[in-house]
């Protein structure tokens, strides 16, 4: 039987800005990419999305960013390693105290936006972030980007890929570039398809029509644009209709 | 026989900046109240600062502020109480992260400058401190004035009474205020007698020429002055000299 | 012919955040209060709300804050005068700098939430801010609470007050406490009509039924909550309906 | 008759930390670079540094900066263009406000640490830059490398080249990259004769011996590391021996 976990990020507002429907949002995930305050999030936010996803029995990640609350993280900077371990380990140790307090813990790790694109081909940022997950907790897996950098420099630490259903892939089973053409599937119908098969035969249908495969344990979905939740509820009805098992990967 | 801890404030730089001189300080102290972040500190200088006091056996304490770099923490803030639960929560778990990632743990907390001043006579706030504590981790200790309104609302945390030894005291055990004049002892020969006659006696000679009984366990010092670690030097060398056992509250 | 002003904050959100409908609410105001960075905007909506502003005819008003973005600006903070001057003065030069880039200018300011409160009754804040407006421009009016501690340190300073058609005032022509029952009139119809005899009559009715005259030569309106543009939009209309003029105060 | 601006980074302190000793180079140098609050420097901090040079008649510059406090502005971001120029904008502009509440006024822009570097090889940040001059005053001109990509994309403003005696040259006129060996001259004697080479011949020798045209109008100091300001003194005296004179470049 297929098992699949569908993860998505959660906790991105700040103060009194507002992003994405995170109550929606728990009832159609499994694993919840919670902010950490660093590129948005903050501690009452925090506390409340880890006592709302544990209470849901949704697994919390630690979604790790670049200090950049201007920026939301999106913006690649040339942080040193030493300070980038020490910055991912505070965020880490922040929300597992916070998701413990609350009748959860950080069960994986996910790094944000431009960390995330970063360490996809940086190595030594890569090394820098599995550093600190390794200082913190060694049995912390990484979810990550396929063929992603990290892979090499993960050093015993688990790392688990995901998949993007909306998102167009390379016959190598990378993704397109969002500054392509067609990057982006905007077919409804077609996420949810593209989700199931991911899901139940681990494959995709590349850009060029060949078939590729993909071993990805997550589906990551969306919740900040307008029909992203309703989006991610068909994806998981889905899924679950083609007797797919929905379980954290962590 | 004597039992005091000393302690004090480490960890108060921020990126480039520099702000006293913790390696000379924690061959002095006992307890390190290492900054997490929201008045100084960041995660490299908590990190570095976490590994020296581990290495020496120094107790680690959280030294948790209003969320305030630019005013170091020093300006009194209307937080609502369940954001100040959060936000000490996070930094207690955010030290307390890397504290174990270098071998040590946070072992007791210690609100900084405002914060401090502020829950010694606002129960609002004190409680929303120790509502903090209670759920990261009941068992520690807070560190904080005599007489301060924490004590109130603690509901079964263990609360600390600290004392210094350059400030002088009124009849009543409290501090004179910063405001009056002969606030401040100036004179180290003073300072050091004071510190060994609080630790010996666990008295005081009040600014009105009675002696009033403290119930400290522990002796604040200063690292941030000219000539500061050198007096916490004296100090130490003095307690030490008058047979007093320096050791961890925590 | 009664002639007013129409004000709102605009410009609140932050990076990826948004707050409000600005280009709705520019449709019906003469005034614009541009939040400056401090409590929210940054740059690059300053620089568009100002173009907006000015392209239609807006008068641009710097909404100077304490510096507090987790907080939105609205806890009050015991900032030392020099700061607090030199804090404001950097705001209204820089947004005046960029009003100026996009074809308008600073031509009033509006201090925000917990500062536009504690500066009414705190005379030492509100001598600072004066003092910043001073520095920068004497000839900026500053737009604030009647019977505001403004007033009193203003020294040559031109202060204009504000009125609100939803808040309800006590009869010495103070605003009810938001704390108090019925602090805000949540019919729309009435919200009008007060608005009307604000304009036209300069009175408002008071909580014990009588009449209280009013010297307000702009009325505050918002847009940051359901509705709120709507109820703003019909102000307007019944405003011009009435036969008022609608005009910048500044 | 030889004529040379000495400029050094000022303001560079943030909140209660310190950097650098400002007066003391303010008797040094004729342009003041001073930070605008996003790597470094705040409201109260610009403001006296401010007064202090309009007091001496030193020019006063906007150094300008990424958004980045933790990094000291020496980590380079991927901002997108819009937002640079915003930035940049916003913060020439609080500068130039609190200069002119003093006495003074901005009259030129000098680019800090990981901009300063970006901006000599990449265009598109460095055209970013120089829109927000141009948005601001287009006569200001921007101080910058020698070669640097400023100079492709300035259309119209004034770029000025400075040049470093504490630093190796290439055979172009480039300076060595830090990473390599010799990277910096730290024979003081070899760096105050360098200086007045530099200001009388315009030339300096660079590492394979070849001698090499600057076209330098200003010399850069540093005030930040132990004898600095003593060799930027050294710098001065001999300027002032061989018959420079020492005026603003702008």
């Amino acid at each position: 039987m297929a098992v699949i976990d569908i993860n998505a990020d959660l906790g991105e507002g700040f103060g009194i800005w507002e992003l994405g429907d995170d109550l929606a949002l728990l009832d159609v995930i499994t694993s919840a990419n919670v902010a950490c305050g660093f590129h948005a999030g903050d501690p009452l936010i925090m506390r409340r999305v880890c006592a709302a996803a544990a209470e849901r029995g949704v697994a919390i990640g630690a979604q790790v960013s670049y200090r950049d609350l201007a920026g939301f993280g999106r913006r690649e900077m040339d942080v040193a390693p030493p300070e980038l371990t020490a910055e991912v380990l505070y965020q880490i140790a922040a929300l597992d105290g916070i998701a413990r307090a609350e009748g959860g813990r950080v069960s994986y790790v996910k790094p944000h936006g431009a960390l995330y694109n970063r360490i996809s081909r940086d190595a030594v940022q890569a090394a820098a972030v599995a550093e600190a997950v390794r200082a913190y907790d060694a049995t912390l897996p990484l979810l990550t980007l396929p063929g992603s950098a990290v892979h090499e420099v993960a050093q015993g630490l688990t790392v688990v890929a995901e998949c993007f259903a909306d998102r167009a892939y390379t016959p190598s089973g990378g993704l397109v570039s969002r500054r392509e053409p067609g990057a982006v599937v905007h077919d409804a119908d077609a996420v949810v398809q593209r989700a199931v098969r991911m899901a139940v035969e681990g494959t995709v249908v590349a850009v060029d029509g060949t078939e590729v495969s993909l071993k990805a344990r997550s589906i990551c979905v969306h919740g900040d644009t307008p029909g992203a939740v309703a989006l991610a509820q068909s994806v998981r009805s889905a899924l679950s209709g083609a007797g797919v098992a929905l379980e954290p990967f962590a």
